[in-house]
């Protein structure tokens, strides 16, 4: 940690700062500029209050050196991870198309569904059964009984099953879910991220609604600390005061978790669009920027869907969309 | 709910949407303009998909006329809420100053700064146990041994206490608490809410980090369509392009939640601005914006606090700031 | 334009408010609904104050039925515009590879990154004579002198140069110019918009730090509605909370603007990242998007740029980026 | 400025950059840590490009010691600037409450709404000729005729008047206006505010719509630094997400502001919020949080305003206000 000291700092209330550091048992290298004085801190500075320090008024400035993120940092792990779901791989060159309704309503819908994006090009399925609704009195999903019906459609297609867990005490009912998806409500709920870390389960992290690429990648860090070495990142559009669309895809997240991090980064652009037509420009520019993965909602009949109907495709758009997106990652290549 | 298509609506499609909405028991009453045709719904719209209906391309635009908010609805509630926290009460003209530490440290410390508050002139005491913090490798809260401490405070002081709580799992422990507070990563974690909706005990419910007037209207809606009616808001502060506090105050969120509801309003102005020197100026204008109560944090040696020392107050800068306060509100009375 | 009144408005309220409008000459088609009243006002509305409307305390909600927008309404012309800059034609198909460096600094800077481009791939030569910088202490540009050396660079390469206007005082020196650009920062001085309308000349606009795509499109109306029918849209970057980049590319704009407008859409990724290795991907991006164009800061010798040398790529990487994004181009045809 | 090296760099790296640095005629003071090199330069830094530094692969991070702000800098200027217009202070504890109707539409609405103001205490009168509309087809204001009209408001009621003013070829109409107002459009159009440089007048200078605060004085310093040193910053409102309001007022830049630089700070409430019965509250929390005046739309007729009614105040509702800023004035000084 570097702390540069504000100009004419006085000698007193200089000295006084350096013996409250050196009584943090951090050791303190002195660097006297011409302008400024730049102290070095050596030891542990994981206990230093940054904040803090930037707030004293002789204070200019504060930087960490060393690093806030470990697990996830791709400085310490310099290869693409790879994750492996039932043979399924995300990551280091390997492409996820999870696709699916965004509820679960029924077995018919479900398999219905589940076939027709398999055959679109899909190797992963998603569909929820648990729903985070703004409203009370919305539609909060059809809950275990949904993940029954995902486990048909896995039975069904072979397509490993892709849903969204809001609660610990549900953790029993995932136990036979292939990838469970923390959204973005529940990114720095961290009780529920500490445990997800517990399990050997892929876990798909979306960023939080107004998150930043750091409170992400701390948010995989929860899960990664604790053992849970499996986590795919999500862009799925942030807040910005733009109002044509829900909200604001981020594209250049891609890259930039990408230079970051070593984990896989996938986008969600049914979410951050919510108008079905804009979905496959915006799917085709991720497959562009350079993501592991791209998470569609498709449904066989959107306008009856329960829930997001107007940001679903059919499953012919899937299957022509699915097109493009191999024909411009081939481009890019 | 009322639907106006498109100019130039062919026929066969409008009869085909209104047939499907006919087909979800709804009346329609269907109103010709010269431009434009407006139909009227008439029953139970709650689970029309607003979103789907204003996807389709024959529709100009959608609007729903009854209200989604309920519980929380000053139109059905016109009286404002005065919640009692055991003798105190909050609301109605009753104004809260609450004030405490971040992060509950040591026996000691609680109950030196319960003190100073309570002379500074603080009628209810703040400190956190369960910490919810970006990095899992930052300082998490004493937890239970935390609310052991808070309730030594209490003891000494009489002030009743106001904590966080994160995990349903953690709810026994916060049996004998007076406040829980709901911080702004956990205003969407609807789980959470359902389960303090059980509860009989007022519930402190913060704006989240992004949360529209509306997200956090409908989580006190969560908590409050499930019985529990105590719900006291917080605005403290929302994500900007703005970078010279840690986020940016939104005072005009006061009068606008005090308008569209019942339930008293506070206002957090440490959080918002993360910088010491600059709560007194936003206490003051929250309190003149007409706010039910403000939460200040206050360390009686906040260079060595575990957490967030530098947006502290000292007790001497707080009691001068409880002065101004009640100054300011006799000027606006 | 329709206003919904209210729930249980008096009749007294309710005919003052028609009474009002009648007033100003328009027709009022009243359809009374079960829950509400919805008025039809027919006329011309353009001078009626909507923000006024919805203030009033009868008033649900206005909506205007009519378009505000009309020149760049697609409804109205409904097939896209294709710009003739010198013969490289923009939109409709046609697409722009506009690249060159932040500033003009010399002759041989430009000649050499103007011969470069062109061998890389570009159709149209940019360069900054007058720069819009943030402190008056920064390098502002050659002015009269910059647009010599790009009219040298235009005479060596053939390729038609863009350059941006900042003062309705300088027209005279931009007579010779191919395309006139607006930056983000003038994106609504309003009265250079409109003499920028009084010329026949192709005016490339970009959109403001913080506008949205309405205020772009009436931007875009303020010349056009003064007879210039030569606008191209530039998307590049919008101001968020996020701060890994200098702003958020925001490429959802570029079928949003398609659909709502008939002109061409280009995206400028070097001034919305910020940061030269992130450009490709999100060039990569636009171009999956859809856009018309792409907008790149190249430089020969980044490292001594007087201006923005952290975003520009070297020709190497221009060319390499051109070959992708043509195979993206043909991916998605 | 300072340039933190990122650990590991090789020498070679290292050697070349300070090569670099010293052939721009720049000391460089080495600081080797365990952990970094910090490189201090001394000389001119101006000419610098920080962000071009920061983009070097081998460089951590880029830190400006010396400051970019230096006319409107408090560092340099610690005591409160006081601006006297025609008799009337701003500044160094001296309040300005101006107000006056958004647009000026004729004589006797200029003259009735200027009697009301002074009566209700306004000490400097406002009203726009010139109007900056969204759309080319919205009332552009009166021009020189409006201009005319508030000069017979000012002899009839001896208030100084303030009038925003969008171009250059207009100024010779504002010789005789007392404080030139540069509105939130053009808060970075530079060729203006150099011009009004040249001026000895007051120049009130709107934040931009998103405009940080280092923006704002950056625009400060253009006037300034081309010699005009009556500059009044003020707030209006920034763009966010929030969308209960037209903008959402950022009170917490009225503290930051003052403490930045000497320069008055004044309000705009009434843009800022954009519905009439917001702005007491929100014109109350300014004046509590420490601004140095507050503007405000009073119109004597707000119904039928030709712009913004509503968010005008009739003016008994603004007697009442002043009142009530007067009093909060007095509690917290």
């Amino acid at each position: 940690m570097i702390i540069v000291l504000k100009p004419n700092t006085k000698e007193e209330r200089r000295k006084q700062l350096i013996d409250w550091l050196k009584g943090m048992n951090l050791g303190v290298h002195i660097s006297d500029g011409q302008f400024q004085t730049v102290l070095g801190l050596i030891g542990d500075t994981s206990k230093v209050d940054m904040d803090l320090l930037a707030s004293l008024d002789i204070v200019d400035t504060v930087k960490r050196v060393s690093e806030t993120f470990k697990c996830v940092n791709r400085k310490f792990h310099p290869d693409d991870t790879v994750i492996d779901v039932n043979g399924v791989k995300i990551g280091g060159g390997n492409f996820a198309l999870i696709a699916g309704p965004c509820s679960v309503e029924s077995e018919d819908q479900i398999v219905t569904v589940a076939k027709a994006v398999k055959e679109a090009g899909a190797n992963l399925f998603r569909g929820g059964a648990f729903k985070p609704r703004t409203s009370p009195y919305d539609f909060q999903g059809l809950g275990a009984e949904g993940i029954r019906l995902l486990k048909i459609a896995r039975e069904e297609t072979g397509l490993p099953i892709v849903t969204e867990i809001m609660n610990i005490a549900d953790l029993p009912l995932f136990e036979d879910v292939d990838v469970l998806q923390v959204g973005a409500r529940n990114t720095q709920n961290y009780d529920l991220l500490k445990e997800l870390g517990n399990l050997n389960k892929p876990i798909l992290l979306k960023r939080g609604l107004a998150g930043t690429l750091k409170e992400l990648l701390m948010s995989a860090e929860y899960i990664m600390s604790n053992g849970n070495e499996q986590v795919i990142l999500c862009e799925r559009g942030i807040r910005t005061y733009s109002d044509y669309m829900r909200n604001t895809l981020d594209l250049s997240a891609v890259p930039m978790l990408q230079e970051l991090s070593h984990l896989p980064v996938i986008v969600d652009p049914s979410h951050a669009t919510g108008i079905a037509r804009m979905v496959p420009p915006m799917a085709m520019a991720a497959a562009a920027s350079g993501a592991d993965g791209i998470m569609i909602e498709v449904h066989n009949d959107p306008i009856h869907a329960l829930c997001d109907g107007a940001q679903s495709l059919t499953p012919d758009e899937y299957a022509k969309l699915t097109k493009k997106i191999k024909a411009i990652r081939e481009a890019i290549a």
